[in-house]
């Protein structure tokens, strides 16, 4: 982005340092200094970053400048400063462009620099989340941040190309899509104060919306409505389960794409999810460079080399009771038994993947009793037509399916996991009037993350992670 | 999109109908009944809409198919049918493309067409609205919702081509945004066994986040964090009023648009809120021809006009003070007196753009104690650096400033408005650890949609709309 003022363009790092701008054109530039380095010749070499890409601007600031004494030299790391000069070709290594500064104005100082949380040091992924509103000015975070605005753009590009919808499917929800998953209650009621029916329960009718409401674990029944009128819709939004699980994988608030395609069986499903995942993937590559190269450079080795794989290979395809036969049959002690009819393990999963394949795997055709009620029965009635898509380096990152559309053995799946038929009346409903197969998948946005930055723990993924104990900012 | 089976192009009704499939190819297209209509010449004509734009396609059946006399000529609307045939010229009129049927088969039936609730006929809102599930079948709601992804994308296009970074702030928050807005508490705590403190209050240490949390209000104290960072950041999610409102504009869960932007002033602001709503109605325009000449025929007559006339002008800015003499001089007897300290009301709002200006306008240096503690104070000592975006035929579109950036004068506005400054320690933070001028603006999400299509409710805007008394689906 390049703005002028007067005979002066107003211009981010990333534009200085793409060789867009003539050499010898006047800028002005505005950032926050990394790091500030005196020479004896009477200049200071001011590293400054803005955000906009991984690498920071030298900023070259001489000792004629009125402030040099009173200010250049008192810069710290995280200083804000706007500096105007002449653009260049750096002479240094690594560095295509300076700026030699013909004036430099301080914007904000650091009150303290001694004990200002983010220096010019590395700092452990612990300490910044207590301080999650500083660390996006790290070099690791400001990565983070970039590279997951591009891999959201990359979804909604996706679907957009492909004809799909965005529906914005409810946050707040008095349905519980699976009959399962702890959900944190949305309540305005007085806790000092409990209004109270006959039988002395909580009497939610007295409450915002006249009956117990929750939050979302899943836009996927929502958003099939959309689906059976749009044909092709997808969801991408918050997501929410109220487990106390304190592992580096769960997040109680986090972000899941969920597509839903209409006329599709579970093959059609499995192709988009393998083609979505790599358009991602491209995208991140072509869009990102200098942040990928920092991940492999300084967290994941792989972090480019493993994309760059999935890219470049088919998936390959198992049926769940071909996969429970070669993990039998593989030798391996492995800590969960393997049994057809008991749900895989992550150990399986990524066995599966990494040493048998070699690659990407989609496993399908699970047993019906470990899926969820509005998976499609198969023909041969102990499988339903669901699939996870398996990933060397983090095992299960989709799952999906194709519905049941039909009515009356949607309703006997209903009945079978002991759920009530009537919390499910308006999603009958679906197959009631005009239903049609239809097929989608699940992301979850954050372990999406994870991977492609090659980061340790999902709390590391999101903005503000929230997790039992800490909804801090 | 379109696909290849056999020597069959399996197409969707946008691209059927767009001229890019050449007549005499062999097509397969799948879709829900709209009408039927029989010729006494042995043909029925089917009215087939898939969702992927606002026409039907027509499918001409013949009589010589071997299911008419059974299935054919017992279609109703609803019905899910895939046919195959030859794409032709059409010789109707106001349709280019129809589908000569070799086969047709039936996917879904409707169950009881007599009692279906969306028939071939006009629906009240108010009735839709109970059947939300059902409702993107109409015309109207497949506009809207085709019409709402558009605006979306164009919000994500447009910050992404103008190097803002999408940043996700988080849905549960233990902060209050403002001080103000009713929120709804997030808590899995047991309402029949409420854990208490030694004064009897409500422990909300054993509460999952280990405090008492709310559904968030804003993203913008939080998506500050990142401006302070990235430079150019927006949030776009849901956010929450637990407000007892039952009127056309409010809503319990909406989603909001908020870009921050550092570096900038109060006129940069301005100049970024016309330039994106610029080109947001620039995009529907040219993405959405079908949906919005629907709602100017249908809806409201001057939805396109009133899109081209934003384009076309720059926009007015106005001070309020000079707003406040413009409407004490006009002459106009006001519901809501007009005095320079208090806020403008609709009434004078729609004056301003509707008749005084006859475009919009920005209104600009509001009374600084009728507005928020986080806008930056002018030097007049009275006044704030904010700014309302006022449109003709809805009044304020976009509401925003330029943030405090001044450490001293933040703190004596927390003070000013009595709130707690360890509420804010964070906030604070960026006041105190390299400081910038930098500015923002909120733009309700579904109040856009809802001036783009033209509709008079808001719960018409959103899939699933959320209100006292109402979270169903």
């Amino acid at each position: 982005m390049s703005d002028v003022d007067g005979d002066v363009r107003v211009v981010d790092v990333k534009h200085a340092l793409s060789g867009a701008i003539a050499p010898g054109t006047k800028v002005r530039i505005n950032g926050w200094v990394r790091t500030r380095r005196d020479s004896k010749a009477g200049l200071s070499f001011v590293s400054l970053s803005d955000g906009s890409c991984f690498d920071p601007i030298q900023v070259v600031a001489p000792n004629t400048l009125a402030n040099y004494e009173g200010e250049v030299l008192h810069l710290t790391a995280g200083c804000a400063i706007t500096a105007e000069g002449e653009l260049v070709a750096s002479q240094g290594k690594g560095q295509s462009f300076e700026v030699q500064a013909s004036s430099l104005a301080v914007l904000g100082w650091i009150d303290d620099p001694e004990t200002y949380p983010i220096q010019p040091k590395p700092h452990s992924p612990e300490f910044l989340r207590e301080v999650a509103h500083l660390r996006p000015r790290t070099n690791l975070f400001g990565a983070v941040s970039r590279v997951r605005h591009t891999i959201a753009q990359a979804i909604h590009r996706y679907f957009d190309e492909h004809g799909y919808f965005w529906v914005n499917t409810p946050i707040i929800t008095t349905s519980d899509t699976e009959g399962a998953g702890e959900m944190f209650r949305v309540s305005t009621l007085d806790l000092m104060n409990l209004p109270k029916t006959d039988k002395g329960a909580v009497d939610f009718r007295k409450d915002f919306f006249g009956k117990e409401a929750f939050l979302t674990v899943s836009g996927q029944l929502n958003v099939e409505a959309y689906c059976l009128a749009l044909s092709k819709v997808y969801t991408f939004g918050p997501t929410f389960r109220a487990e106390n699980s304190h592992t580096t994988r769960h997040l109680a608030e986090f972000w899941m794409v969920e597509p839903e395609i209409a006329f599709a069986d579970l093959a059609e499903d499995a192709r988009v999810a393998e083609e979505f995942l790599k358009f991602i993937f491209r995208m991140v590559l072509a869009e990102r460079p200098d942040d990928m190269a920092f991940f492999a450079e300084r967290v994941e080795k792989t972090a480019i080399s493993r994309l760059e794989a999935i890219i470049a290979a088919p998936f390959a395809q198992i049926d769940y009771t071909d996969a429970v036969e070669i993990l039998k049959k593989s030798g391996r002690k492995f800590d969960y038994a393997v049994e057809w009819g008991a749900d895989l393990q992550t150990e399986h999963e990524r066995f599966l993947t990494e040493e048998y394949v070699g690659g990407p795997v989609v496993v399908k055709n699970y047993p019906e009793k470990i899926k969820a009620f509005y998976m499609r029965l198969n023909d041969d009635g102990r499988t339903v037509a669901a699939m996870d898509l398996l990933a060397p380096g983090i095992g299960e990152i989709i799952g999906g399916s194709q519905r049941e559309e039909r009515l009356d053995i949607l309703d006997k799946r209903i009945a079978q996991f002991g759920l009530d038929p009537k919390m499910y009346s308006w999603y009958r409903d679906f197959r009631r009037y005009g239903t049609v197969p239809h097929a989608g998948f699940g992301l979850g946005f954050e372990r999406l993350v994870v991977y492609v930055c090659g980061l340790a723990n999902i709390r590391d993924a999101i903005p503000y992670p929230r997790a039992p104990g800490s909804a801090e900012f």
